[in-house]
């Protein structure tokens, strides 16, 4: 038969087709999760896990897709930096870096000693140790957000610590590549802290300082009609800033999510941001179901230490968050320190790092991946019963976009 | 110095550096056209050419950004959709096919022409041919937007005369690729074409149809609380659906916005798509502009045809396009007439196919490109000036998305 893909190349008609399965699968998993009134991107990573490569396969993981999901996640912590005011922050300030701090240095020594316990290689070891460190404020934040609880005292100082928790992460794995490497530069290192550190002062202070003092700069009347592009150029840019000097983008995304926020009652920023909000984060979900190996995963041995590793990544970051957040009071340190247990993308990302740098076998690989999907599969229902025990003036306006 | 892309791989933060610089350029060139009173498309398009290979080389076409652009296209059609109703090309059903038929004959007989007169082989000329035939309905109706004259009577016989001219297209193509390969397979040629029909005529009537009859399927209490996804699945699965059967994934994506049309009193489907709508479409003008080559047209003898071949696509396009919508009165029929000339994206993929099989050579694929922009470039203008002297009546509500 004669096939012409006239207006569309071979390879861009796939990427729709690919497109169109994603998004179809997590809409999918998100009413049934809706219905059965479970925490939706639970079912969105399912779904991902049954339309990839693990059970049906119609789906792979492709560069396009990549680059959708982290639009997702990125659009995702935009979203979260709409909803946040740099004064929130300040209050939750001291709080969120302990929280941060503690929950950065426990995974990571579970992780490590893990590692030289079962006798791999000292960089080995500390791979897994940093694949341990994450949070993934992706996660995280979608469901504070679903559960109407992201500007509560407990949510903020998650979104917080998360930040702080990702700098310290990229430290750890430098210093995990700078091992595998042969040697780790000190001076180099020092420079990607104080340009990690100069970045986010810069945004969060100044940044936000301009846009409160002229908040008519994203759609002055000679500039836009609307501030949703102009709003939408600077998150991709300091998404990409993040990216090229070594930090996540999506810590760009907040920081340019904050500026606007400041902006916000000149502009319906969030209505017009709300479609794009609802258009991308499903591709993050699903991509990250669609990493799971499950072939990798189905040996004996492996399942038990992926139930082992797990338990391991779970407790050191709730004890080690709990402990920073104890100074919020019983009920809220419990929150934040289940709150911080998802590793998510972040984990999947440092162990292909460390699988590329032939660091990691592919068995330890699919283990993490196993660890962070579980991590996130078992933390939101834990949430929601938490959410209910939250002092109930720290549950403060629902957010979710319609 | 150490940089590690911690949560967005190496391809995947370049994507995000192209994304940004290409929706900024757009911007940036948008509002320069606004401020000096110009359609803001070639804005966009010039914004292409300035910031990709043939000024200052910023950005590549990346497969990454062929999706964005397509995305772009399938979005602007799907906008077009909502902005139809299958009655209102009843209307001009007749002239839409008059006009379309007409529109492509003489400058494919123009183009085929040229190519012998110049000597070239007869599949070559085919593919010349075949190039100069389909009218860009993507520039053509963002023009058509920015006039507020989507709706009017000529306006609706441009897209139905650009569908018509679509599956034309895709049949010459059909013919000359089969010359190419040697000789041409009737009975394929006749199932592409059956198809093509069906498709378009289950979902316009069939699909608007069910649509009207139960104008609640996208957004049922019970479903969802929002149409916007369930409406851009649609979207995307009839535009991957067209692609994979050979037609335009724009076709799908047009008959898809349709359909959600019949729904438009349940919900404010426009009001959540306008987002995606404003986000999307500057890629596909961008990148557009990023495909000309200055270099190869920089020889004396190449700028003389290209000036040939961009007059003899226009005049034989006006021409036919004219002649099928004689029928509207000449206000009317000249406005569809210059309507109908831009080629757009259609001619430059026709051209790369053509390049793909050997057939055409680089020289005429920069030719062809060149008259794709020139053509797109020159029309808004000379549509604006029109516009004015449409019958007052048949300029119908004004349609551009705040």
């Amino acid at each position: 038969m004669i096939t012409l893909p006239l207006a569309a190349g071979g390879p861009v008609a796939e990427a729709l087709v690919d497109l169109f399965i994603v998004l179809l699968a997590a809409k999918i998993g998100d009413e049934i999760f809706k219905r059965i009134r479970q925490p939706t991107i639970i079912g969105e990573i399912l779904a991902g896990v049954i339309v990839g490569p693990a059970v049906f396969g119609l789906v792979g993981v492709t560069e396009v897709l990549e680059v959708f999901a982290e639009l997702g996640v990125v659009f995702l912590l935009f979203w979260v930096g709409l909803e946040t005011r740099i004064t929130d922050l300040r209050e939750v300030g001291s709080s969120a870096v302990r929280t941060g701090v503690l929950g950065v240095v426990l995974p990571f020594a579970g992780g490590f000693g893990l590692g030289v316990a079962l006798g791999e290689s000292t960089s080995t070891s500390a791979f897994l140790g940093a694949a341990l460190v994450a949070t993934s404020v992706g996660i995280t934040s979608a469901v504070l957000i679903e559960l109407g609880a992201l500007t509560s005292r407990a949510g903020r100082t998650i979104i917080g610590a998360a930040i702080v928790d990702d700098i310290l992460a990229m430290l750890i794995l430098a210093v995990a590549v700078g091992l595998a490497a042969g040697g780790t530069n000190v001076v180099g290192l020092l420079v990607v802290v104080v340009l990690a550190l100069s970045f986010v002062a810069f945004f969060a202070l100044g940044g936000t300082a301009v846009m409160r003092r002229w908040p008519g700069t994203l759609a002055a009347p000679k500039f836009s009609e609307s501030p949703l592009l102009p709003a939408v150029i600077l998150c991709l840019g300091l998404a990409a800033l993040a990216a090229e000097i070594g930090l996540a983008a999506i810590i760009g995304a907040f920081l340019a999510g904050m500026m606007v926020a400041e902006t916000k009652e000149q502009h319906p920023v969030e209505e017009e941001v709300a479609p794009l909000y609802a258009f991308f984060p499903p591709f993050f979900f699903v991509v990250i179901g669609m990493q799971l190996d499950l072939e990798a995963l189905a040996q004996p041995g492996t399942i038990l230490l992926l139930v082992g590793v797990t338990a391991l990544a779970a407790a050191t970051k709730f004890v080690g968050a709990w402990l920073g957040a104890r100074s919020l009071g019983k009920a809220e340190a419990a929150f934040v320190g289940v709150g911080m247990v998802p590793r998510g993308e972040v984990g999947i990302i440092v162990a292909g790092i460390g699988e590329a740098s032939g660091v990691i076998g592919p068995r330890v690989f699919a283990i993490v991946v196993g660890m962070s999907i579980l991590t996130t599969l078992l933390v939101p229902p834990v949430l929601r019963v938490l959410a209910k025990r939250l002092p109930p003036d720290r549950v403060a306006r629902g957010l979710q976009p319609s």
